[in-house]
């Protein structure tokens, strides 16, 4: 399985994923599952994947390939693609075609290729944009009402984004209920895991912003998760106990 | 859908379900999930059910008619199975009957018709036991290792019970965590919903303990709810936040 969420916050958005891949629960590797494009002073758009890692790897690679320098791509390109609305329907038919490629080629229903995707970024002339694109193709975007998306195992870390979010919020503040998201997840899910990838793309900037990728082990994690257990815990002996009488 | 979680304690066996069924979102009704048996100074059985409304209403009507008084039922009875752990085969295996007897009716494979089932409870002679039945009929117990089951809609609500629980605590303390946990559920699912039922078994006590009936609006669980959500917050704020630099 996989988890990833993008966060739409008023200084810009916030991609965390984690890394782990499984077949079964005896298969597990590292993959990335977040990837970039950057043109500096121009775009910059995220992605992130969950599903068949075949049907995702496949997807990055023609997008890859179609982004190239001019000279050497084939066009549509997302980098050249006019808007991040026209780069999520690109990124939309890219999913879809390779979905229906595989599952024809295999006689199977699209079923068993499916991923869904994650993109998000800016495109000079627009504003900060964020989209959840589902393995049809189609696609809706995130708003004030839902301004955040998360793909592959999602129920854990649903219940503190919910909590917690302000589009206000800091950056450092925005990792920080990102980490304890995930750390929700991890701590009841083996199917998902460290590493993460993180971006924080800052509105208006036009390009890549900070990139880390939190490994096992990582101390700010650790003290993160740790204190976090002792605060539920605090904060449920806080809590009034039920009257039984 | 549904969510009921059966938490085995050192004092007892605590029970709690919702009571919302839904075929769609526009079909929603109020059904009860918790059926008790009881014969005072011998025996007293929970069961909750999750999934197919038909089958699981099915199989309590068979136990039911099971359970009468000796002149008038047909056996096997739960009320007669020696031990819990026959009592939890006499439900797996109408559980299983009426799973089978519908997916032949109809030609279907079982999986539409499917159920699970926790069945917990004390036989004078034995200890207190929980299980979770699934709908091939076989069963696991709770453990030491594993003191809790969920069925239905059961992430949400995981991250709080794998933190908090603690086989020494209160009965008090165990309604306030299943609360917390049924409702950062409610908050993330329209598809579970108060009314909440409660049962409390108290160890070697062989009789039904307290059962309640929370309702919407219910002024503990108004207050527990919010209270929650500002000491989420607050401790939220209080983690330290995650440096960039």
């Amino acid at each position: 399985m996989t988890y990833c969420v993008g966060l739409k916050l008023n200084r810009g958005l916030v991609f965390m994923s984690d890394t782990r891949t499984n077949a079964g629960v005896d298969n597990i590797s590292v993959f990335r599952k977040m990837f970039h494009w950057e043109a500096e002073g121009e775009r910059s758009i995220t992605l992130m994947t969950a599903g068949n890692l075949a049907t995702t790897q496949a997807v990055v690679s023609l997008l890859n390939e179609r982004a190239l320098p001019a000279e050497e791509r084939g066009s549509p390109s997302i980098m050249e693609a006019p808007s991040m609305f026209q780069v999520a329907r690109l990124v939309g038919e890219t999913l879809r075609e390779i979905i229906q490629e595989q599952s024809a080629e295999n006689g199977q229903s699209g079923e068993a290729f499916s991923a869904t995707i994650i993109v998000g970024g800016q495109v000079r002339g627009g504003d900060q944009r964020l989209f959840l694109v589902y393995p049809e193709g189609n696609f809706v975007e995130a708003s004030a009402d839902t301004p955040f998306f998360q793909i592959g195992e999602t129920k854990y870390g649903k219940p503190i984004l919910v909590r917690a979010y302000d589009p206000d919020m800091s950056f450092e503040d925005a990792v920080k209920l990102l980490m304890l998201s995930f750390d929700s997840t991890i701590k009841a899910n083996l199917s998902v895991g460290l590493p993460l990838d993180l971006h924080l793309y800052e509105a208006d900037g036009f390009r890549d912003g900070v990139k880390r990728r939190i490994e096992q082990g990582d101390p700010f994690y650790e003290t993160l998760s740790s204190g976090w257990s002792e605060a539920l815990k605090d904060a449920f002996q806080r809590m009034p106990p039920y009257s039984l009488t």
